[in-house]
């Protein structure tokens, strides 16, 4: 079953956008077991919309197209795809309800051109838009599948999920492609690969194992792809366990669970608070920690004291402690430490305080140097990290590693 | 002049890798007038491969080729453009020469699969390779120009600066392409576009206006293209005017300017220390601030209260004003602010309270209503907002439309 990708607009040609959607298309593809054999970036022109739909409906038996839906004159997908299928507009009354729905919340008045995006292609399947003004098109033709989504990512993710693959799944009869991940933090591709050699060495041929990095964390994805879906989820099993085995201290979850809503869910169990106390990260951390809904029911809040004096009068860290062993330091990050647990009354904190870059290091605490802090009243757990050069990176770095220190804290406490 | 860009790999197509690759070369076309039609991604496959070259010669006289030429089997690229183009591969003593260079420095052994690097075509222009092992090709035929050039990002930057501009700009008389982008925050695309409908009537047929929207913000792009550089400078800087005469107070910058920058310069002018209290952002607002490097000149500090406690406790909010209006209100907020500037004593200061979602919500005060303020001890501004029903949206909108406000609270000060 083979997929084509054509993505439309001139932001994509120019460069000023990286195609994001391409890649991520691919990959929701590929997961049902659907290869994906050409991405097309491409203008807002007719003749060149039509020539490469042309071209994709000859070695492809899908053409996923994304962009050119909005309601500026240059947005012209859907009028194309509507003529070249043959058929007409007309106004579809759920798809103006939804924009006035939009409006409404936004508080504005329907103009003309944004009325016009109701009117839609009487010769397709109509996927409703929860999140935008544009609704999503299913063509068919031939036993072929042409679908048109919007260019904005989290508009086509959400159709994607909720309403193509379900459709393909039910249209197509598709091979079975089994993954399952396995998330780390806190540890490095190359020391990972060290201690699964002997499980690469080992596994079921059909079984494949990709490390999959970003910034302080590796995921794992084990991939088996076949046709007898029982055969293959009981060696994906074997191989998810073996893995597990092996690295286990390093694991947070699996899937699409974050290490923020693995605190979260770990906080409650043990019916703890947390609280933060942030110099170089700035509120990245605490960021973090928000982005979970629910949180407001462990998290009371963080101090972020990016101003010594704001150490000094909201955290009392001492004014000695800083000039003695400076802002980042073992010492002041305990004392950050404590006025968090002090300040926001709560039963556990972390405190982070270092150097995130491009300037502020020395030879003996250079940019990335970064204490974290982790603990309750009873017992505190303070590391030193030595991160990177860049600015970004540490900020984001110094975050992930906070909250696996915190992790990893909990645990210890609960199996106490 | 047009151009296809061909990225060669599976990585690509799977989704693994971000096709980077293709909008840098992009913009760097763009800017020596060349029009970039069509990016695709295809796989290492002969026959794919020659259909999409053949494709691309139709309609572009420049075709640029990126990935497979490695040593490994997967890599054909090199092979298939020769017996393309009619030619041979020969051994090349220079190619070899710095395949020897890079081994040495790596203190490895030449292997044969490497060896065979060094064959290039007899029948095209050889691009040295400084950063790495396999050479790139330029191809002539019937006046079109083919080239071929290794996928890792810094070969082939290094190849494109180094050897291929030059050649383009020797090769063809190309015509100019000036891009003007104007950068606006805290208002709709819809709301800009018909600010903009006269100037859109009026300006020089030439002209082109893209918007091109992200959370919070929409960025116009001017563009121009022609052969007399400095008329198209005359007709940009004269569009690029009277856009900001018609939307001048929605504009934060000009290209790669970002608002969180410019915030800081507007404090550093004004002298101003900066503090921020946050409950519904939960820490982004102060992330956006602090990711600017430097940014601990102006930012004492921030005090995230996701808790009603916290904000007794560390913002001084009365429980009445709590009890009787809500933690989501004009009057919190206005508290929130005196308490921020009292506690983290700075000159402005900025607080948020919200309902980020995605639960909450009450018929009076539904998910994303936000009220956000910004001032000094003398001049305070809150705002109410009615933002989205996703709670990510709402905490990355909440902070720019902060920012924003922020940055307008500073420039009527800098006027006064």
């Amino acid at each position: 079953m083979k997929c084509t990708i054509l993505n439309i607009g001139d932001e994509l040609l120019i460069g000023q956008t990286l195609n994001t959607n391409a890649a991520w298309m691919s990959q929701k593809m590929n997961e049902i077991g659907i290869d994906v054999i050409h991405h097309i970036s491409l203008s807002d022109e007719r003749n060149d919309i039509e020539n490469c739909l042309n071209n994709a409906l000859n070695d492809s038996t899908i053409v996923l197209i994304t962009g050119g839906l909005g309601p500026t004159s240059d947005d012209i997908t859907k009028q194309v795809l509507c003529d070249f299928f043959g058929g007409k507009l007309v106004f579809n009354d759920a798809a103006y309800k939804n924009i006035e729905r939009i409006f409404e919340h936004r508080k504005k008045l329907i103009d003309e051109a944004t009325r016009q995006v109701a009117f839609l292609p009487d010769n397709c399947l109509i996927i409703p838009n929860n999140n935008g003004t544009a609704a999503g098109m299913i063509f068919n033709k031939d036993g072929k599948t042409i679908v048109s989504m919007p260019g904005v990512p989290h508009e086509m993710k959400a159709m994607l999920y909720e309403a193509l693959i379900p459709y393909l799944k039910q249209t197509y009869q598709l091979p079975f492609i089994l993954h399952c991940n396995i998330l780390t933090a806190g540890v490095g591709e190359t020391q990972l690969a060290s201690r699964l050699e002997q499980f690469e060495k080992n596994k079921h041929s059909e079984i494949k194992l990709a490390y999959l990095p970003s910034i302080g964390k590796v995921r794992l994805r084990l991939t088996i792809k076949g046709n007898d879906k029982l055969i293959l989820e009981q060696h994906l099993s074997q191989a998810k366990s073996e893995v597990c085995h092996v690295i286990d201290d390093y694991i947070y979850g699996f899937e699409d669970d974050t290490l923020e809503q693995k605190i979260g869910a770990l906080l409650l169990e043990k019916k703890y608070t947390l609280a933060t106390a942030e110099s170089c990260t700035g509120g990245y951390l605490a960021h973090l920690i928000t982005s979970v809904a629910g949180s407001s029911s462990y998290y009371k809040g963080s101090i972020i004291s990016y101003a010594n004096e704001t150490k000094e009068n909201l955290l009392q860290v001492h004014k000695n402690t800083l000039l003695e062993y400076g802002a980042v330091s073992e010492q002041t990050v305990n004392e950050m430490l404590t006025g968090a647990l002090h300040q926001l009354k709560t039963d556990v904190a972390i405190a982070i305080s270092g150097i995130a870059g491009p300037d502020g290091g020395t030879t003996e605490k250079p940019v990335g140097t970064v204490f974290i802090g982790v603990g309750t009243h009873e017992r505190k757990i303070i590391k030193r990290f030595a991160l990177s050069s860049h600015r970004d990176r540490n900020i984001q770095a110094a975050g992930i590693f906070a909250l696996e220190m915190l992790r990893k804290f909990l645990l210890n406490q609960l199996n106490e």
